[in-house]
């Protein structure tokens, strides 16, 4: 095993650092986000920061970093209020890694990468057609974390598409049924095999796979 | 395809909201978070809210409901100002489901499921030694998300171990040598299998496989 202490993360160099502990958490949620500003253009880019915050409200997590390209959502999600998440499949996963490329802010990540807008219910925000699930998102609250500048934004989900036949009796829906991928570190893609599905924990009894 | 409506998020039945909606964000990270009160007791429970804030310095969230088994965990972080992250790997990943059972305040989850508490440095909380890759964290920011009333706890990564040959040249860590595993939804465990690493992308150039 390899051992680092706090002075040896605080000494990697800041590229090796941001590559390394992005790794560390685990695998992580990957969505497109999805958004228009209030002149109309349209805006698409890459979070590996999702988290899930409650279910009643459906309330979620998005980390965003005010200096890096993704500036435009949140400028967006800031004016209009709204955005989407779109989940990433095998079949779009480069054009999806290709949003964080710095385009210029009149130039939209759709149009440069292919993946095609479109537009449902009164969500003044583009979902991407080619993903298989979809969730349109109202912004509820923005806050700022004063310790390193980045900001949190917290959004409830107000409409969601998913795959036929991919929801289990339980409200469960299968990921592996849609084919959507997860990733790691800051630029790798994964598809996942499941081990099991095991039932809810209680204190007298042993670990059971449903 | 099949869709919902907000009105119809809001009409499902509780516990299948719950399940639903906890699957919606796609795959997580999933860690047992290791922690000990002042007067000594152990706790180890399973979370599936990780996310990355930052590498300079290093700080991640977690997501703590404050009704439900973990909260012993929350007690012991803001009493000691420590705790662990510990990944799951196959030969573990039932008895970390099980820290979700609601077991006694004077029970430890490492008893109780025949996980092994284990100290390095002067880390006041037990890291799981069965866990390959390990994480040390100080709490540095506690948030109430007055919205659902849930917490938000920002840590700082002091300590990391991960097994031999797991970092690539450029500072990824390859979390499936280490067997790291990923879960959807409350109860879902999938092992995972790369697709890709992409290079960083830039606006004149296609999608590159390193």
């Amino acid at each position: 095993m390899q051992e680092f202490s706090n002075q040896q993360l605080l000494e990697m160099e800041a590229r090796y650092r941001a590559i390394f502990i992005n790794s560390l958490g685990g695998f992580k949620s990957v969505l497109l986000v999805g958004t228009r500003s209030q002149a109309g253009q349209e805006n698409l880019a890459i979070f590996s920061s999702f988290f899930h915050i409650g279910a009643n409200p459906a309330l979620c997590g998005l980390i965003v970093r005010p200096d890096v390209s993704p500036r435009h959502t949140l400028q967006n999600i800031v004016e209009t209020g709204f955005y989407t998440l779109n989940h990433l499949h095998e079949g779009i996963y480069q054009q999806a890694h290709q949003t964080s490329a710095r385009y210029a802010l009149d130039e939209s990540e759709f149009d440069k990468t292919g993946l095609t807008p479109t537009y449902k219910t009164d969500l003044p925000a583009p979902f991407v057609a080619e993903s298989r699930v979809q969730l349109g998102c109202e912004l509820v609250q923005k806050i700022d974390l004063e310790i390193n500048g980045t900001i949190m934004l917290i959004g409830k989900i107000i409409y969601v598409q998913v795959p036929d036949e991919s929801i289990a009796e339980d409200g469960f829906m299968d990921l592996e049924k849609a084919g959507s991928l997860t990733c790691s570190g800051l630029d790798s893609y994964h598809k996942t095999e499941r081990i099991a599905r095991l039932a809810y924990a209680k204190p007298d009894k042993s670990p059971t796979i449903i």
